[in-house]
């Protein structure tokens, strides 16, 4: 916020929210439609690039400076930051589009990803998936909550300052990243192509809620060994799931000892701050046979602040103590493999500028006190803070529990909303020029 | 074993043991010959024919009436004992060699499966699973244990009687069936197809030992439910997972209840008689949701003597159990089905005249007392048995700890001393017509 010696911004707030506000009203037909072309584009994974080529198409119309290319896989996959399971990103162009600002103000990376999760079952879809559908104010798809709604928001605050006639002092850096959803190798290319600035807001879908804080995730493969035998001679043989029991109650255990010294009042209510889920378990082939390898994977919740080794190292020894309790696991040690996404935990002051910029003017626009909290999970501002030393904020119009279903949406509103407390916040953030 | 009054065959076990021995031992290569042809004929599920085109020749060659037929499986699947994932025999045809004897004699079935489990993870194999190679006695290869070291064992002893020149009284059927390794289907269409005898001997790989009584065992399937969520979010699910342990559990008791009454001698010393074993577990597919779903495959033991019906609703009523410590389980009932392969289990009376002409016939060869045990596996002698009412007993030359395994196979020795054995049971039980 600006202090009260700097009267040339005191009053703007108001006088442009009104026009900011305004302008986003007029053009909602046009965001539902650009919305709609997004999800239509069906930006899986490995297939973003005609996503791409919409938002690469529309930062050039709004005359920025924009950047397309294909991460180098070999390069970026020797990056010890690197987590995907791809190394080739052919047709999975980044797009980056910077609004060169006029000097003297501070920068902001507003960072989307434009890669969204598989439609899964689509029996359990009432609406097609891609089509983007427009139903009591809410558009359906897979990925308009996670998050093209949130990048169109983005889109817009930029379209509203600049066709405004709006000059901002620091640079905006819209970036439109591939591979969120396996790791964030998007996002890390951006970095390492020199992306960087003094703040970033990230939107995906918090439902409106103000993320300061982010916990990270690794995703572990646990293997649990047995002995095979026959099932009708099964005490010949160790069943590896008859071993997973103790394994399962470890990762619970271990769920226990993190959480339960967390006091950040930003988790006041959440029942487990920061989960150790178990999402998969695997084993055995055949009903008759004592099965002699079990293989459980999961996601291991990383603390905002707590390193990734910390974390690793806590998992391991409790592991390995398994052995204490049951000679089997001395002899058969559970094998760890950390495999697969990676996010890294974010974390800024709450009560840092950013979050009490983005605060009021998100209570100017909504006329009310905004949420804020821990986020459940990782986004790309971890990458950003950890990597590009650039500390953001998470902050979106997406229905959280709609994120990866079935019927997934977003509500038309929320995205104008997030649009207009963004474009206000690039003003406080990077200053206006004239 | 004949009375003492029967003087015309009171000395026949030890001049004939001599002939029929030698007549075997001067055919070692032609018997290893054989059975390398059949393993090498790869005979797993719905690939039979190769192996029976060898069967069906050499039951030709003895001069035994041949029936080669595929199982017309629009008819066999509406069988009430009909159990088989197929309902297509093309390709899988049985044979069947009738000894017509002279008349006067009681009949004996003899009944082996040539369908093999599939190999399996090759890589865990030393030798080629189809080449039959020889090292130190042992012929390798899959198949070799499980059972086509017994079925060459019946040929010999067919072969050994007919090239001696004796005459039986009685028929000798020779059975070479399909699908024994997933329920049964080749038997029981050699049951409606009207083979019937007063007795059965299956050389299944029992190591030598002689089986009056087997397990039956079912197949089941269990269908546990959770509720989805964000692995972040993990306590606004229900995980699949953590509900499969108290189902695991109730197994467990399950198999300690119906294992605790067991008092026949013929289990002594075995540490559970008749299992409960899950073979497999399989839920969720991604590391950060959790799992709605898990699905446990097993197999249910059969106590010989007891119903199918009566084992299955033990196992129904503790699922239904579950509920009582968990109203999640009232609310989401463990889906129970049964499915897959299903063995009845078989029972004569240990004291019977075969069993104790088959056990004096094995003193005469083998020079020691037969370990007399109850399998802990399923057999077609249960098919035969309850559908033809044609009681039997199991009794082969496989390693029992070698099937289904890498690197099975047989010791050749245990091939021919099986085939002297059944030659001279089948003298016995028979009769001789000169």
């Amino acid at each position: 916020m600006k202090s009260a010696d700097d009267p040339g911004l005191l009053d703007a707030p108001s006088h442009l929210r009104e026009r900011v506000t305004a302008w986003l009203d007029e053009r909602r037909e046009d965001a539902v439609d650009l919305l709609r072309r997004l999800v239509g584009a069906e930006s899986t994974q490995g297939h973003e690039r005609a996503a791409q080529q919409i938002v690469a198409e529309h930062l050039r119309l709004l005359g920025l400076e924009v950047d397309v290319w294909e991460p180098d896989g070999p390069t970026l996959s020797r990056d010890p930051y690197f987590c995907s399971p791809r190394t080739d990103f052919s047709g999975s162009p980044n797009v980056v589009g910077v609004w060169r600002g006029a000097g003297g103000g501070r920068s902001m990376i507003l960072n989307g990803h434009v890669d969204v999760v598989p439609v899964g079952d689509e029996s359990q879809w009432t609406r097609d998936p891609w089509a983007g559908l427009v139903e009591d104010g809410r558009l359906y798809g897979r990925g308009a909550t996670d998050m093209k709604g949130g990048n169109v928001s983005l889109l817009l605050a930029v379209a509203a300052l600049k066709s405004l006639g709006m000059r901002l002092r620091g640079d905006v850096i819209v970036e439109s990243v591939v591979d969120e959803e396996s790791g964030g190798a998007g996002t890390l290319a951006a970095v390492r192509r020199g992306y960087r600035a003094d703040a970033a807001l990230v939107p995906e879908p918090t439902g409106m809620r103000i993320f300061p804080k982010q916990q990270g995730s690794l995703w572990f493969r646990l293997t649990v060994t047995g002995r095979a035998a026959h099932g009708g001679t099964r005490y010949e043989g160790v069943s590896a799931i008859e071993k997973a029991v103790p394994v399962l109650a470890a990762l619970a255990r271990l769920e226990s000892d993190r959480n339960a010294p967390i006091d950040d009042p930003l988790y006041a209510g959440t029942p487990i701050p920061v989960p150790v889920n178990v999402g998969s378990i695997k084993g055995g082939d055949w009903p008759s046979m004592v099965p002699d390898r079990v293989t459980l994977e999961g996601r291991l919740g990383i603390i905002p602040g707590e390193t990734v080794e910390a974390a690793q190292a806590e998992m391991t020894a409790d592991l390995v103590a398994l052995a204490d309790a049951d000679p089997w696991f001395a002899d058969h040690p559970v094998r760890l493999e950390w495999f697969g996404a990676r996010w890294l935990p974010g974390t800024i002051d709450p009560d840092s500028e950013l979050m009490r910029t983005l605060s009021a003017r998100y209570r100017d626009v909504m006329g009310e006190d905004p949420v804020i909290a821990a986020s459940p999970w990782g986004t790309d501002a971890g990458l950003l803070a950890a990597v590009g030393h650039t500390p953001g904020v998470v902050f979106g119009p997406g229905a959280t529990a709609a994120a990866h279903y079935a019927d997934e949406y977003v509500e038309i509103d929320r995205v104008l909303e997030v649009a207009a407390i963004v474009a206000l916040t690039l003003v406080d953030w990077c200053g206006l020029a004239e």
